[in-house]
């Protein structure tokens, strides 16, 4: 590849906008002919500053999509079996057509007991293990919503992922795990890289597409990245920097995510279009 | 490394003996303590010669172990929804402990579905998606067996895994996959190979731990194998062939699984334990 290779930014925040459009008329049909919005109810434990903030900035959305949202705001101190009840009475209620628990939501409360209490049709944030195992089987479901949001975005710009390396560096349960199987999914040969992999610079060197999940600032070494790979950066620390030195990946890489602005506003713009989704398979409605 | 080096192999046959034993004494145990067996339910749809075969001799296995089986035939005639049907009412059967659905069930029938009707605390061949999204979030539950299998050998000649690089070929859902995932839990950096894979030569020689599940003869070429590595072969093709070559892989590997006696006997002893282990929670048992 030569200096003068031209590099794209991977726009999420405008692919973010033409995702909630199509939710928002969607959920407008939806409206139109049961005469309800879909819902979308969100849980929260405790009064966590950065929870609070993210919650209200979900509900804000929904609003913003024509898509009703019921705040179920609870005490620091409630327990895990009454967390479980709330998530299961949602889940048995047909108003509610999507759950979102927020998390983390405390040390004395065991998160994934909690997860296995939203049932898997209104699971719109991607987080129970039936889930998991449906994007790692192929399978038709909802996707945890920052994976699905990288693969709106790799697919909006033609990435072919099929017998190409891509490398992975996390492996939560909500990201870099998902992730690698959806795009495993897409024939992509993949690689889970994490703290305790041995020689991380030498792995994405080899990486046609990398993504970077795992919340370390600049982590991912510009000059590691192979001249025309893709780098898809969802890491979001302090100051507005990813896991991915960006400056100098830009010189090398074909195709990069900003941050802000990359893989950010896809995560709630696919939260909004499986709820959308929920709501229209719960009440039998085919869209047009 | 020196052309001298020694390789040994990793021996399948005598470990799954061993598990096999202890496997018999908790049975006995079990039997001692309750007056009734653990139950090992077998359910098979038609009459292909290998699954009956397959049935039969892991039906043999289990009365040597003092497990009773009681096994299913269905004609090849069932639909899915008598399937399920039987299956759901054996995870509702307090007498039986463990299902084993032998497939495949024919392509008329939703092998999914059908797996999803086994009860996730029931599940000792590791097949249901509660199972594994266990396996890959390191949560309590039944792992797929031949997966089971190949753990427990890498940790009997204590292969340390951490921060080595792992590469698996093949993505089934009971075999490729959740061995990615129990490899990836033991802090491995685990890479996905299979059948679109660009160059699969190279991602081998960068291999410490190499896994070939994929039922292709020798697709694993001998001279790909780093020296020093440590090679698991969980291809069964005809003629006893695996899916590494073999003879020219001894010459570099440090630990190698033979075929047949590597992994081929420890599918059905983790089977075994699985089924004991499944008894022992539900019957409130505690061994000492």
């Amino acid at each position: 590849m030569s200096a003068t290779q031209t590099v794209q930014l991977m726009d999420g925040t405008s692919l973010a906008k033409r995702l909630v459009k199509e939710a928002a008329v969607k959920a407008a049909e939806i409206s139109q002919r049961t005469g309800a919005a879909p819902c979308l109810a969100t849980v929260l434990v405790g009064e966590d500053p950065a929870s609070v903030t993210y919650v209200r900035m979900k509900r804000a959305r929904c609003a913003k999509a024509g898509i009703k949202s019921r705040h179920i705001g609870l005490p620091a101190t409630t327990t895990a079996a009454e967390l479980i009840d709330t998530l299961a009475g949602l889940s048995g209620d047909p108003k509610v057509h999507g759950i979102l628990l927020q998390h983390p939501c405390g040390p004395h409360i065991d998160e994934r007991a909690a997860f296995e209490a939203i049932a898997p049709e209104k699971d719109v944030d991607g987080v129970t293990m039936h889930s998991f195992a449906a994007m790692s089987f192929g399978l038709p479901g909802f996707v945890s919503c920052t994976p699905g949001g990288i693969m709106r975005l790799l697919e909006a710009y033609d990435v072919d992922l099929a017998g190409k390396h891509a490398v992975v560096v996390g492996r939560s349960a909500i990201l870099g795990k998902p992730v690698g199987m959806l795009l495993l999914a897409k024939d992509a040969t993949v690689t889970y890289c994490h703290s305790r992999t041995a020689d991380l610079s030498r792995i994405i060197q080899e990486a046609d597409v990398v993504v970077a999940a795992v919340g370390r600032p600049r982590l991912i070494r510009g000059e590691d990245i192979k001249p025309g790979a893709v780098v898809i950066d969802a890491g979001y620390n302090p100051g507005n920097v990813g896991d991915v030195d960006f400056d100098t990946a830009l010189t090398r890489a074909r195709l990069i995510t900003p941050v802000p602005g990359g893989v950010g506003p896809m995560t709630i713009a696919v939260l909004l279009a499986q709820t959308v989704n929920a709501a229209a398979n719960q009440l039998g409605i085919q869209h047009h």
